[in-house]
């Protein structure tokens, strides 16, 4: 698998990349003492049957993978989007596909992206990823999603003849 | 100033902490792969004149703060929440009151907490706090808090007379 560098710009047909740099406005607030990098991801929140629902903020935390990894099985949220932040400078894997049809993603371009510690990354609504992918120790994340009823995540098994093996990442640098 | 360490206990009346301690509930995910300490935070948003409001992600780039500090103002959102998580592993101070009345806060029971690098606080709604004390170095922090229209920042001069200053602050460790 080719790993790619993420960038908002590789990353826009999925979702947002959480960055001061992605940032379309920033401005100065608190007596210039300071900078906001002003609203960095789209978080959706689909109602299901009139029932109430929120975004909450969760902490998830990871274990390493463990290298060769097989990506076997994608997800994703119908009702909601979900963000990822790094909280151990740390960088993690992003692994996402887009849609075939209404059912399945499309396992012949999935995507893998290196995520540096300084960047997230929030799943747009319906957006098939990989669950979460922490490198080289225990890793928290700040995550922000959807809480409320309704069935918010479909899985998917690749067929055994696509699934495909990420060999092995640096986790101290980008592998260029 | 006295300094408190943050815990879930003293920070209650003015928000929750975001901690994977203080989760009421925790659960595996992922093929038993990451844990979700779920929930950590009721993220608020008040709609205004029935115009659209929504949770936005930013990330706020604050300074550090030159000791010893003034305590001259205190700043509230009447609608909605604003969560703070620092993102590069450093300590920063937390500044609440409780309400005096409707319109001031209580200025003779400002609380000055310390919040550990894996700690984030979420004020409550309408909440009189202190704009973000970074420490040591310029620091960035995950904010969740309300995107839309009307009134959301209330500020309040404290009178010269009940101007309180933190001293100094050891950012390596909680202050015994």
């Amino acid at each position: 698998m080719k790993i790619d560098l993420l960038t908002a710009e590789n990353f826009q047909e999925f979702g947002d990349v959480i960055e001061a740099n992605s940032a379309r406005t920033h401005y100065l607030i608190n007596g210039g003492t300071t900078t906001r990098f002003h609203d960095l991801a789209d978080v959706q929140v689909t109602p299901h049957n009139e029932e109430s629902v929120r975004s909450g903020i969760s902490i998830f935390r990871g274990d390493a993978r463990v290298f060769p990894l097989s990506i076997s099985m994608l997800e994703r949220h119908p009702l909601g989007s979900q963000a990822f932040f790094p909280l151990n400078q740390r960088p993690y894997l992003v692994v996402v596909a887009p849609e075939l049809d209404q059912e399945r993603p499309d396992i012949e371009n999935i995507k893998v992206f290196w995520a540096s510690p300084s960047q997230g990354v929030n799943y747009a609504q319906g957006t098939w990823h990989h669950p979460l992918i922490a490198l080289d120790a225990v890793s928290d994340f700040l995550v922000v999603d959807r809480i409320g009823s309704g069935p918010n995540c479909d899985e998917y098994e690749i067929d055994k003849s696509l699934v495909c093996r990420i060999e092995q990442v640096d986790f101290a640098c980008f592998p260029s």
